[in-house]
């Protein structure tokens, strides 16, 4: 057997490599690079501008931690917008709540969204299966800006590092468009690093910063990611009105019986509890 | 510069690897292989078999997570017995408590100590300066058998993984042990490997089968830790009638007014909040 390897660096002198058993695809598109790979330990896995995206065995983790707490805040959530999530992980999840009616998804690259497709049925297939879900291919910042008002109930932003495609999304511009695009229950949930490596905390709290000026509820929660640098991975939740932790309804979001690998009812006020040292970035974010 | 990498395997298939800028020690002892080296990333650290243990940057997550919460639930910890923890970061947290009379370290490997103190002061300058601890150089399982009853307030293993000579503290025989060493109040603490990769999982399977044998509450938290496999690291709580949630004593702990990096009062209950997946492990742990 070949010794193929992927690896990605954390930092300049620290780095996470797989075995690869075959390379599946390698594609440049206008937006970036796009490769699968095959792996034992992770099965199927892909990566964009050589980060680690996606693997069958650990997307649980980031998926349900994405969309759970936000719907064990707010069960009646109807319409949903997914900024990026190109893979359909996210999409899959908010589609398993039965009340939803629209998820309109919202992805720069189609060439994402169609190599899943081929290659991750696993996160994809909701894609085509779930007609709830409409998507669209382009910016997602063009996407809020033109938005209605108080369309949605929840918006998830999916997105890549501040850094090539994703830069728009982390821009205080976005974070107010997404404001006005919410309703007066609306929740805004997005990808916001990690805390520990210095270039990734710095983004978390430039992140923190903007979105803090935009909703008046702003909070951080965290999860265990595997694959994603440093292990140590956190989402934002910001709201209108609602507060994830004095407001969910828990007792509700367990009588839906949903099975899942991650998330539950004790997970989800305790996520939000962070260590000191990121609390202290956090303070410090401005 | 030369190019220089340590790197673990996590899984056969799967590493992660640091920049080395010198190799600063590498001995053979009867026990096991010990080798320090300095990093710009994580500043020195050491291995012992090739397996990480401490690196001066994120050590303090491990520390505090493995001290503060028995402390926090029994405020009124005196004696202390430490089994392992030949770096000594579990005997500086623990010498933080005014409260505390007496830390008995027991560690098999004299060289382990010795080289920390040469390498690393950051977490072993204590065991020189602080007049509680003594040192013991002797294996932990014949330690605890030959261990008055009812002697301690709090056990901490802080042991290697089981395999080498870690392996006798993580048998039924080491816990019955432990718990007659335990006063009524009694806590034990130990190193709970991690649930992520198949083979940590099952020793943290095995490890919380037998714990729940010798006691009537066993319960397990998590929390983040950079640089061991997964990023995703556990530890047992084991008592003879302390509930870790429960009884937790968090403002009196607050009050004290202990600065720490990782651990805190909202930190406490939340830790013992685990993913689904990690539950549904130590159901089937028989």
């Amino acid at each position: 057997m070949v010794d193929l390897w992927y690896s990605e660096y954390h930092m300049e002198d620290v780095r996470f490599s797989i075995r690869v058993k075959k390379q599946l695809h390698s594609e440049r598109t206008p937006f970036q690079q796009i490769d699968f790979f095959e792996s034992d330990t992770f099965g199927t896995f892909f990566t964009l501008d050589g980060l680690m995206m996606v693997t069958q065995k650990d997307e649980f983790a980031y998926h349900d931690m994405i969309v759970h707490p936000a719907f064990a805040t707010n069960p009646s959530i109807k319409k949903v917008l997914i900024i990026g999530g190109g893979d359909g992980g996210t999409a899959r999840e908010a589609g398993r709540y039965p009340q939803v009616e629209k998820i309109d998804m919202v992805e720069i690259d189609e060439r994402v969204v169609r190599l899943c497709q081929r290659y991750l049925p696993q996160t994809a297939s909701c894609l085509e299966k779930d007609t709830r879900i409409d998507l669209y291919f382009e910016d997602g910042l063009q996407y809020v800006r033109e938005c209605a008002e108080g369309k949605y109930d929840l918006i998830l932003v999916d997105s890549t590092d501040p850094v090539g495609p994703g830069e728009g999304l982390f821009t205080h511009e976005f974070y107010s468009h997404c404001y006005k695009a919410l309703n007066d229950n609306g929740i805004l949930i997005n990808q916001h690093e990690s805390p520990y490596y210095p270039s990734y905390a710095r983004e978390m709290q430039r992140s923190h910063a903007k979105i803090k000026k935009a909703f008046p509820i702003a909070r951080i929660y965290q999860f265990h990611m595997p694959t994603y640098p440093s292990g140590h991975w956190l989402f934002g939740f910001a709201s209108k009105k609602l507060d994830p932790v004095a407001d969910a309804k828990l007792e509700a979001w367990q009588k839906l019986g949903l099975e899942t690998k991650y998330y539950n009812a004790q997970i989800h006020a305790a996520s939000f509890a962070l260590p000191t040292y990121v609390q202290e970035l956090l303070k410090n974010d401005d």
